[in-house]
């Protein structure tokens, strides 16, 4: 147990725009709202899977939309409006809140309707990163129901998915709705008992990304490599370092899609890697061989600062070096990487973990 | 109180055709899917309003989507499991239905939920005639609430919109929803009161809808004018006949949108008629002047038989016979024409109630 605080909250927006990779909401701009949701309402504590009740109900709280949109049309408390829809609509009352995915501003959004909601959060998520679309939760490939789920825009609007065939149908459903509330929403699905989120979801990722953050804040200070503390923080590899030359990016389909090229610096001068996202970053290639695939985390992170780049605020001529992170486990299986492996996203080629 | 049987339903077939105004689904498709119905699960007892319960309990059912893919993609059940789905959610048990509109085969759709559940049905609707777009209803415009609301389709998918800030977005969340399940779906709003049904809804259509039916058939069979038998039955008038000489139908945004021309025969050679809809006929105008809009009723009928064309079966060549009927008292207000007016539909154009 440990409490998120104002201070934290710097901390975890960095190591959850690391984790992000590339997507889950704008983390600057989902820390501004903590910290306001925190000095109205107080920190928040943080429990970890093991320290929750056998009867607790936990609710999955999250942003969904296009992350370019999002930092214009910045979220307000929809998430807390989504929770009380859920329970209203299942008569079941949240005992604490978990985190769809630990990337970008997903990663604190519960943390807001936690401070309103007078609720703990649980340090897990549904994902150990951040994957595009809704059905992509580790806690649905392993049997937890993705419905009912309420979704909730700023204007008064509340929509529940209330069954569906399948969570891939939660997703598409979901996203015409989105699409329709202006492109930005939240939504909160349906409670789960606390043997459910032992079972289903990424332990420990709230204090990874704070872990990360705090990496990276003291390598700053005290004038060290922060690329170099991300890696000692979380093991993983660098797989390019070089300058944006080419950003092709549009909001289509309720996404942010695109590709993403590198001409390489230092020791990748001459060579290019060319990356493809869909909020996320899906799939690296190097010199045209592929060096990373979904589930792994490819980041991109500035080269001098350590600084993540998500995928809405990424530009030409920035330097970044990308890094590379293995997945969860709970995605390195053949139900995981049905789910979000490179064939998921419509990549004719096998998931080849990262060797770190 | 009188008895829907499968006799019955040819006429009301006929009558909610010409009712339809173009729109409303297919009839002849209604038509065969109710007497299934009734085939498997027996009759349905028809209500007058006056004839409610105090205590009733009467939930709207209709079908929504577009005509042009209704008669590819045909409904099965789901206006029932949108029926359960909103009981389900508002925890209350419908008494009886009623058509959210009585033109085309949304006429019969809660005749065949009302078969299997077992309940009756009321004499009455939401439109006395079809309207492309949900939130045109006169009981929303008389203050009926539109939300809670179910969407079902045949795949087994249900969503609720819990809650909207005015009716043209539930219209606007439910028309993406129904997109997403392919064009084609049924939904259910949450209970009226006998008082709600009595103050709002447009009464005794169904009958009306079956007594068109019957005279037209009355006509044919004693070899008599079938639209002289329409004007008879339901005040009204001609406003062109003619011959399909151009049709521009497309299936966009969820609707039949598009313009049918006429060229004038016998009485109105050497004219012409141009009409504008969006699943139903919006505006007629006659050598370009504006002889009919909605609220008012801008009917096809064969010229020879008085068979209904609706907007998903027009074509170049039909001989077809346009008829006005002035709109329901309940549409002819200010609250009513700013839901449903010309201007409601994007023309720059008052209404002129047509003179009958």
């Amino acid at each position: 147990m440990w409490q998120a605080t104002e201070d934290v909250l710097e901390s975890i927006a960095i190591g959850a725009g690391i984790l992000g990779t590339g997507g889950g909401g704008n983390p600057y701009i989902g820390q501004l709202r903590a910290r306001q949701a925190m000095r109205q309402w107080g920190p928040v504590t943080v429990l970890s899977p093991d320290e929750l009740a056998e009867d607790a109900r936990v609710v999955c709280v999250g942003g969904i939309g296009a992350p370019t949109v999002g930092i214009e049309k910045v979220r307000d408390l929809q998430s807390y409006h989504a929770l009380r829809a859920i329970e209203d609509y299942t008569g079941e009352k949240a005992t604490a809140l978990i985190s769809n995915e630990i990337g970008g501003s997903n990663s604190v959004e519960p943390l807001i309707a936690a401070a309103l909601a007078g609720l703990p959060v649980v340090d897990a998520d549904g994902m150990g990163r951040a994957f595009p679309e809704f059905q992509m939760k580790t806690f649905f490939v392993y049997g937890v129901p993705c419905c009912p789920m309420a979704i909730a825009d700023e204007k008064g609007n509340t929509v529940i998915v209330r069954e569906t065939v399948n969570p891939a149908w939660a997703e598409r459903l979901a996203r015409s709705i989105t699409i329709q509330m202006g492109c930005v929403a939240c939504y909160a699905v349906a409670p789960m008992t606390a043997a459910q989120v032992r079972r289903t979801a990424v332990p420990l990722t709230l204090s990874l990304a704070r872990d990360l953050g705090d990496a990276v804040r003291r390598a700053r200070a005290g004038g060290q490599d922060p690329l170099y503390a991300i890696l000692e923080t979380c093991p993983g590899k660098t797989l390019f370092s070089g300058k944006v030359v080419d950003l092709d990016r549009r909001t289509t389909a309720g996404f942010a899609r695109g590709t993403l090229t590198l001409d390489g610096l230092d020791a990748c001068a001459g060579e290019r890697m060319v990356i493809e996202f869909q909020n996320e970053n899906l799939i690296a290639r190097r010199n045209g061989e592929t060096v990373g695939t979904v589930p792994d985390l490819i980041c991109a992170v500035t080269t001098d600062r350590g600084e993540p780049v998500t995928t809405e605020l990424m530009r030409y001529g920035l330097r970044v070096t990308i890094l590379g992170f293995p997945a969860p486990e709970l995605w390195a299986t053949p139900e995981g990487l049905a789910v979000a492996g490179p064939r998921a996203f419509g990549y004719d080629t096998d998931y080849v973990p990262l060797m770190v």
